[in-house]
């Protein structure tokens, strides 16, 4: 099954969560700079979400490129992912505009973590598919990085209820373990240069774009 | 006529209906999480609607991977499709926020019925066109299980004015039964392996990718 | 250039208009069906735009079709044309809830007449590039079609103001002529079979899909 | 790693900045045409936004196309461009509705401002990837124009606190300076006919796409 249309509609799908979230930010009543001072937290929970749902295509994009085929399974993990990810510009909304109270930011914290779940899950199910020697699974690894986020947001979210801006700095720092991961495959793909087509139709004089 | 635009606009707005949906969900006045309960039918309806866009939007992509040639008929069979699901936002939201009253869930059914019509009027311009011998012939069969969905909404929306949850529930398993039809094809696909591409690329000779 | 980013583009925006105009349609405030009834007009707007909107989606993939290289100059015309069919949206929903009202009415189709004209400057930057002896030419022909719904426009805009509701006819008369038009393209294109493709690799043992 | 999720995601997110901002624009009340007139500077607003996100759309077109790999920093980048540009629809909202009061001027002047550094800061992250002797950094030059616009909103941005309406016309040639650039590239492209694909497809031995 081809993976085209499986990444055109996670694409459209987290391309239209990033930008209508823009939306939830309503320019404020007044018309002095001063006016806008009320939105900071809506501000800085909008970024926070931007980042989050950049860092999830960044890793989508990376997890797609080595995977080479897509069954059923993976396409309803697939949209197990995104039904969490569409989750986060109304959490997002909530989290803002209560200035992170203790409720919204546990309940912004809870959103991350399944959607966690859910790219950790849609992660084995191409790893089932591609083998344990494939490609993928080199690039993968044992994934310290993905556990490593997963546990953060287990330790923030029943903080969020005490000191919740404390847990919203834990979510900021899960989300920047992951800015990393892509490296692991980035490098591995590098080595095999061109992975997916590098396997089927390789070498043929050895030309690389790299040693230019 | 190259179906490539036709998958891509498709994706757009089955993307889009699937995301739009959840500004409905306006998020609480209150702080705290107990707020979150006058919302529990509103996410219910979201939840049910997410699972419906994404089964179409699943089935819709089995369905265009066997497809050869894109005529007219098809393209506005297509729009036929996107128009009826267009409309679920608008139901979801009224159905959510009438907390699943009669009306409102009767006209939810109504629209999903219409929306089954429309895909099975597509599948047929499809056939009418790939011919009784295709590949996608064999993979929809007698397609009992669209038949049986269809039947499903029947019920379900006259009895939506008696007793609005138990319609709301069949609902859910009329969508169930559309869960499993790329099954179907699936297995017909991988009977004949990467179905389109495989059977052009590999005689060149035969050059009908009909007879195969 | 690649035409691929521009079809993309175009289809993402196209999408996105088709799409959020059903955001326009507020959830009545009752729950029962009767309640729906002045949203009437609303749903009428809705449906004359989504057909429009269609339309031309379907005329901009033919037209796209037949074009084999895309210059600054087509790029900036599309965009132009993307200017004013992003307005119907607005003029949807003025022309609905003011239940076509003389002057909302007359806004659309001032609207409607001007992404008109901007699908004909489109047309024609193409055609410039693509020369006389194009199948473009070919299959825009005289393009009647295309001059004759800027004719009904030109008469129904100063009727709206004081027959709205024929206007509104005469609207969707004007659309339903360019139903047709694709006919033309696709006539010819499968004169010429696959028209792009076939002009630069073609015949090679004239191997049709059509002919199975 | 291949460049085409990168477009499509660009593409995606930029359609949906482009179109949403319509949304913005809420339908008056009345049904005369006169009560249009207070739309004029939201209307107008909208019109230079349509216009900074078409351009940026169009220059990012010509950027990826002379881009032969997409390294994580460049997706970065990008991802921080669009960032800036998901705001322009806020500034946007908040400029119109404001009549062009000073404050929201400004900071419409600043948005744009920050967007043309990551701009500038996405053209070099690929110019280093690509190498100075490439048809890339070629076709950039010296970028005077990506330079002159920076500075025309510097000076528009203080001024949009004295005279809000003459550092809106400011942003405007601002942008009009941006419409040209696409020449450079343009013109370089058709001195090497299709430039990625041309310098790939023919030698067929020389195996280095920077050194044509």
């Amino acid at each position: 099954m081809g993976k085209g249309r499986l990444e055109a509609f996670s694409d459209g799908v987290l391309a239209i969560i990033i930008t209508i979230m823009v939306l939830e930010m309503q320019a404020p009543k007044g018309v002095e700079l001063g006016t806008l001072r009320p939105l900071a937290p809506v501000f800085m929970s909008y970024v926070l979400s931007f980042l989050c749902v950049g860092i999830y295509w960044s890793n989508h994009h990376h997890l797609l490129y080595l995977t080479h085929r897509v069954t059923g399974g993976i396409m309803w993990a697939n949209l197990h992912l995104l039904f969490w990810l569409s989750l986060v510009p109304f959490v997002t909304r909530w989290m803002g505009e209560s200035q992170f109270a203790p409720g919204p930011t546990m309940l912004y914290g809870v959103i991350l973590l399944l959607a966690g779940v859910a790219y950790w899950l849609l992660e084995h199910a191409i790893l089932l598919q591609e083998g344990a020697g494939s490609t993928l699974a080199a690039a993968v690894g044992s994934d310290w990085k993905g556990k490593a986020s997963l546990l953060i947001y287990c330790v923030a979210i029943p903080l969020a209820l005490l000191r919740p801006w404390i847990a919203g700095l834990l979510y900021g720092f899960g989300l920047l373990s992951w800015l990393v991961p892509d490296r692991r495959i980035e490098r591995n793909v590098y080595l095999g240069r061109r992975a997916p087509e590098a396997q089927h139709a390789p070498q043929e004089g050895e030309c690389t774009t790299e040693n230019a």
